[in-house]
């Protein structure tokens, strides 16, 4: 038996989620004298993702909802999680390989049944494709990102997007790809940090702080002529400022409401009021799932774009990292509390 | 000279639109022994049509929107006015034709200017169709239901419609083409009247009274596995109660937000708190006007079936009429109150 801390999840969370009681992290054991479990393989693992998402999954289980809550007691599931293989019942899967599994738990070693094989891919990096890209600009990250705004979004050179928590790691990756396609990129953030890095960093046209810039200011003089594309990762009062200002046959690509994930219920939520625009203006207002069909079609396309974009320097797969399980929890509520500058990655051990 | 009454704008109103004040009826006269104008012709009108579209034109000419404002001082502009030729100066249009001229002015005699052809149909109704069919179901109101239906809803056999100001014109256009084409269909009214109207007369499956029954319980006790397409007129809380109800993968029809129409700003409006529904379930939720050319490709559609439909008494077209000029600001304001049950039409004299 060796140690294996988990990022446990312990209790579904009242609103914000509180270390310690919520969650926490504890060393489960893990017997690496043990075979691979039936089919499966065990791995030794380097990285897993953080993502919003997850605490969506933090919820009572009588919720629905398009993935299903975590199991308290049990370690809380990233995303990604990205190994080294220790040992494998599969031909499938060579000792010694990476591989990127979907949804799996976030723990120092894991035991991964056959079950889990088809979310299981093998990770084989193009020259000058960092590792960690494939839980970023390369994973559901950046299949998020770029399929919903093709799908959704329509993206035409010269539109004008708005992009809300444009340092995030969706907001980011939409920035910068709306920025090779030749739009007109203009980024929401919540520091001055942050705009000072989707501008000189990514790129992007424009950008404003919403906590020093009246909002609606800060649009209409970024935008004076209207928003083509929101893209929206917030919901709440830039969602409502954004409807007044989109021009007509927007669209407004639904990506998330980051700004209710830790109110209790509808009753704390904002109201947005100007959802007369659609109707005035005939915009499209559009949500999607990163797996449904007609978003993950871009699979392929995206595939060879960014990955290219990324080899040729033109694109940035940013990482930010939280170093070490032990801070797992105070990572997750960073990222939360939008921290991060890019994707939000918990180092485990190093490749 | 001839006595000539109109249904005059006199002012921008500010909210309810004040009789006298920003509305009236006056003799403006007609000099019936002039020639027409040139290129164009004379009319004796019979019916207008009255739309809530017509108060959103009752504005400041400086704000925006897919209609110019209505000039003060001139007749309303009615969607819709249907006449009698007198005199013709274009071979076009020969004396005698029944015309209908979109967006033209409410008053008992016209003198149409060739600009207005481009916007005038002759029309040669056919066997078993009312004259005034042509003002509704198989005029503007018509293609708006059945172009934003199939384009934005997508309706197919066994799904759940809610249409919300179901009495209204354009609702139980909407309402009796899903009847037609085999949806379950639920209907939103204000009255018991129209509840009774709507299920008995018009063959909808289901109602409620908005006024009567918690809009939240009503939708849950008639939707209880939830609503494929929402058919909106009327935006607040019932688009609300829409939002949290919707199946995954439905289709909000963004037509109207009459609730919102004689607020005078934003901060008076409705906000809708469930609008994160729309990425849950990945909602699509689109506006639209008629002459949109998505909408309007479905006209050769329209009308063949429901001209079918009519002419064989399955799909009634319902006439609400007010009768005589003298009554135009009545006959208005009872349709912004939600008094019509069916198209709204202001009778200006016999055929």
């Amino acid at each position: 038996m060796v140690q294996n801390k988990a990022f446990l999840y312990k209790a579904v969370p009242d609103g914000w989620p509180v270390p310690g009681k919520d969650l926490s992290v504890e060393d489960i054991g893990f017997d690496e004298t043990a075979p691979p479990p039936p089919g499966g393989f065990t791995t030794k693992n380097l990285y897993a993702t953080y993502d919003p998402s997850q605490r969506g999954r933090m919820r009572d289980p009588s919720i629905k909802s398009y993935t299903p809550a975590m199991t308290v007691g049990k370690p809380v599931v990233s995303v990604h999680v990205l190994g080294k293989v220790l040992k494998s019942d599969t031909p499938k899967i060579k000792e010694g390989a990476i591989v990127l599994i979907k949804g799996y738990y976030t723990e120092e070693y894991s035991a991964v049944p056959e079950s889990a094989l088809d979310r299981t891919a093998v990770i084989d990096p193009k020259p000058g494709v960092p590792l960690t890209a494939y839980l970023g600009a390369l994973g559901m990250t950046g299949m998020t990102a770029y399929g919903s705004l093709h799908e959704i979004g329509q993206p035409k050179p010269g539109d004008v997007i708005l992009v809300s928590a444009a340092a995030g790691a969706v907001g980011q990756t939409v920035g910068q790809i709306a920025v090779q396609e030749g739009l007109h990129v203009i980024g929401s953030v919540g520091d001055d940090r942050k705009l000072d890095f989707i501008i000189n960093e990514l790129g992007f046209t424009s950008g404003f702080n919403y906590k020093k810039e009246n909002i609606s200011d800060a649009v209409k003089r970024l935008a004076p002529d209207g928003i083509d594309i929101y893209y929206d990762n917030v919901g709440g009062e830039l969602l409502d400022v954004a409807l007044q200002n989109m021009k007509d046959f927007g669209r407004i690509v639904a990506c998330g409401t980051i700004s209710t994930y830790n109110n209790s219920g509808a009753s704390g939520a904002y109201g947005v009021k100007n959802y007369s625009s659609v109707v005035r203006k005939r915009l499209r207002w559009q949500g999607f799932i990163v797996y449904d069909p007609n978003i993950i079609r871009w699979e392929k396309e995206r595939d060879e774009k960014v990955a290219r974009w990324i080899a040729d320097g033109s694109f940035k797969s940013v990482d930010f990292f939280t170093h070490g399980i032990d801070h797992a929890v105070d990572g997750f509520l960073g990222m939360l509390k939008g921290e991060n500058l890019g994707k939000s990655i918990l180092k485990i051990a190093d490749p």
